[in-house]
C-alpha cells in the first residue's frame, strides 16, 4: 500500500532509507492546542470522539490540512484497551483519565474480559478504514497503542499517578501476577495492532509513557521483554515500528535490537547520545522540548536546526517532538516548526 | 568540629575515607511518614514548624532518635530563600506551596529584596544551633540549600508544575534575565549555606529537585555553572558538599569536576553506571526507589543489597532514598531498612 502514497518521506525515513527533506509529525498533534478540535470536542466527551469514527477521522485530519505534518496519527486513546477489557473508563476534566476498578489482586486481574480488536474496538479500526479513504494517499496513517507496562500502570494504579506507589507495589512485592498482566496486555496490543494494520495503519507507534517510572534494572524485567514480545508480534506484517519508551534512555542499547525500526526519544535526552548508544541499528525520531514552542519563531528555528544537527545525516531521522504537544501551544509557532525543519533538512 | 563526633561514619564517606560500615540517611527522614512528625504538625502549620526553632529541632531529631538514621538534616524548605526575598510564600495542603507574585518580567525580577541569611533567615540558623546542642555529637548535621535552577523555577512557575511552561518561556525567550535571575540566586544560596555551617552545619546538601526538567544541552547552560558557583563558595569552609541534581545522569561526568564532595543519585538512574561515569573523582549517594519500602522485609533487603553491590567498594558511599520518602511509608520497613543497610555493609 505504501507504494500508492504521495507523500512517503516517513516511511523512507522509518526504513533508514534516502529522504529529499526530514519527515515531520507532532504527538498528540489531534488535539487541543487547536480551535478546530476544541470546536469539535465542546460537542462530544473525549470517549465519544474515540467512538464516533466520523469525529475521530475529523480531527484526525486536521493537522494534516490545517498543520502541513507527513502523517496523520489516528485519534484514539492509549487505554481504550483496558475500557474494553471491562474497566470502566471515564475522562475527568482537569485530572485525565480513570478507572471504577483498579487491578489490585489476583481476583482483580481475573475480572478482566477477554477480548477481540475485530470485535471490542472495531470503532478505532472503522475510524481508520475512514481515514485512510479521506487522506487518499496524501500521508501515511499512523495507528499506535499503549505499552503493556503503561497500560498495566494504569490498570493498577487507576488513574494517572504522581508517584506510582500501588504499580511499583505489585512489581516488588506480586512480580509473578504483573507478569501475568503485562503477558496478557502484551497479547491484547499485538492483536489490536495487527487489526490496526488490516485497517490500514501504514506505520505503528508502541507508547511506553511511563517506562521512565523504572528503575533501570526494572525495566529490563517488566518492560522492554514486552515491548520485543509485542514487535515479534506484528513484525512480519510489513509496516515500520515505532517505540517510544519515554525517558528509558538508560537502555537505548537494549531497545535498539527488539527488532522495531525506530525509536522516539524524550526531550530530557540528548538526540546526538542516542544516535551514538544505537549506531545504525535503528532510526530515531524526535525531540524537540514542548516548551520550546511557547517562545519566538527565531528560537523554534535555532532549536530545530539542533534537532536537525544532533539527528545526523546517518540513520533515518523522523522529527517530532519529544513528547506530546502542550495545551495552549501557539498555532503558529507549530505551523512555522514545520516549515523550519523543511527549510533546514531540504 | 567533626573530630567531636560519636558517629562520623558521614563525614568520612564523605570524603572517601575507610568506613565500618555504609552510613545512611534518608531525604525527607523528618516529614509526615512519622506518627511522631504528624502530632507536631496537627498543632502547626508548615512554616510555623520552620520558624520556631524548637519545633524545627523536635522533628529534626524524631528520626535519629525513632529509625536511628546516621545523620540529622535540619528541618526546612528550599522555599524559604524567595520567601525571604519577599514572594508571599503559602502552603495548600494537597496542593503544595504557591508564591503570590510570581516572576515573569525584569520588573518583577526587580522587586525582589536583597537578602541576609543572618537576619533574613535567622529562625533555621538558630534551629541548627539548636539541634547541634540537643545532638551532642551522636551524629551529624545536614544544612541544605535549594539550587539555583530549581529555586527560580518555584519562583517563574509561581508553584510545582506539571510542564514549566513559564520557567521554559524564559529560559528559550529571556535567556539574559534568567541568567540574571540565577546569579542573583547563587549569591543568596552562598550565603545562606555560609551562615549553616557557621552555625553547625557539619555538612551541606543543595537540592536541584527541577534539573531533571531541562534538555541536556541547557542543563549545561542554566544548572550546571550555578552549581559550580555555590560550591565554589563554599568549598573553603571545611565541611563536605553533597550536590543531588535530580534526574540529570546524563551529566554526572560534569558534575562529578565541580568540586563537591558527593553526587547523590536519583532511582530513576543505574548506581554502577554512575560509579563508572564519575570514577573515584567523589563519593555517590543513593539511591533506592522509595516505593520500594512500600513491600516487604525481604524484598526491601534484596533492594538494600542490591544498592550497596551497585555502589561497589571503591569510592565513598552514602545510602539513601534515590529521592524523598513518601508520607505514607511504613515505619517500620524504614527500620528494617537502616539494619539491612548495617548488616550487609558491616
Amino acid at each position: 500500500m505504501a507504494n500508492t502514497l504521495k507523500n512517503d518521506l516517513l516511511i523512507r525515513a522509518c526504513r533508514q532509507q534516502p529522504v529529499e527533506r526530514t519527515p515531520v509529525w507532532i504527538m498528540r498533534q489531534a488535539g487541543r492546542y487547536l480551535p478546530e478540535y476544541q470546536a469539535v470536542r465542546a460537542k462530544s466527551d473525549f470517549m465519544t470522539m474515540c467512538r464516533t469514527p466520523e469525529l475521530a477521522a475529523e480531527v484526525t485530519l486536521q493537522p494534516v490540512d490545517i498543520i502541513g505534518v507527513d502523517a496523520a496519527i489516528i485519534f484514539s486513546d492509549i487505554l481504550v484497551i483496558p475500557e474494553a477489557m471491562g474497566m470502566g473508563l471515564s475522562f475527568h476534566e482537569g485530572r485525565g483519565p480513570a478507572f471504577e476498578s483498579p487491578i489490585r489482586s489476583r481476583s482483580d486481574f481475573a475480572r478482566l474480559r477477554e477480548i477481540n480488536a475485530e470485535q471490542d474496538l472495531s470503532y478505532m479500526l472503522d475510524a481508520l478504514k475512514l481515514v485512510r479513504r479521506e487522506l487518499n494517499g496524501r500521508v501515511p496513517l499512523i495507528g499506535f497503542a499503549g505499552a503493556p507496562w503503561t497500560l498495566a500502570s494504569y490498570m493498577v494504579e487507576g488513574q494517572g499517578s504522581r508517584n506510582f506507589i500501588e504499580i511499583k507495589r505489585m512489581m516488588y512485592s506480586e512480580p509473578a501476577l504483573l507478569h501475568e498482566l503485562l503477558d496478557r496486555l502484551s497479547d491484547a496490543v499485538i492483536d489490536f495492532l495487527t487489526a490496526q494494520i488490516a485497517a490500514g495503519a501504514q506505520v505503528v507507534q508502541v507508547f511506553d509513557s511511563w517506562a521512565g517510572i523504572l528503575p533501570p534494572q526494572y525495566f529490563q524485567v517488566f518492560s522492554l521483554p514486552y515491548l520485543r514480545k509485542v514487535v515479534d508480534g506484528i513484525k512480519g506484517l510489513g509496516v515500520p515500528i515505532i517505540v517510544f519508551a519515554r525517558e528509558a534512555g538508560h537502555s537505548f542499547d537494549q531497545l535498539s535490537e527488539i527488532g522495531a525500526d525506530v525509536l522516539s526519544v524524550s526531550w530530557t535526552e540528548d538526540l546526538a547520545e542516542a544516535r551514538t548508544a544505537v549506531g545504525d541499528k535503528v532510526a530515531l525520531q524526535g525531540n524537540l522540548d514542548p516548551c520550546a514552542l511557547f517562545s519566538t519563531p527565531e528560537v523554534i528555528e535555532r532549536e530545530v536546526k539542533d534537532v536537525l544537527r544532533k539527528a545526523g545525516s546517518g540513520g533515518g531521522h523522523v522529527f517530532n517532538l519529544g513528547h506530546g504537544i502542550l495545551p495552549k501551544t501557539p498555532v503558529d509557532n507549530v505551523k512555522a516548526l514545520i516549515e523550519f525543519v523543511a527549510k533546514h533538512s531540504g
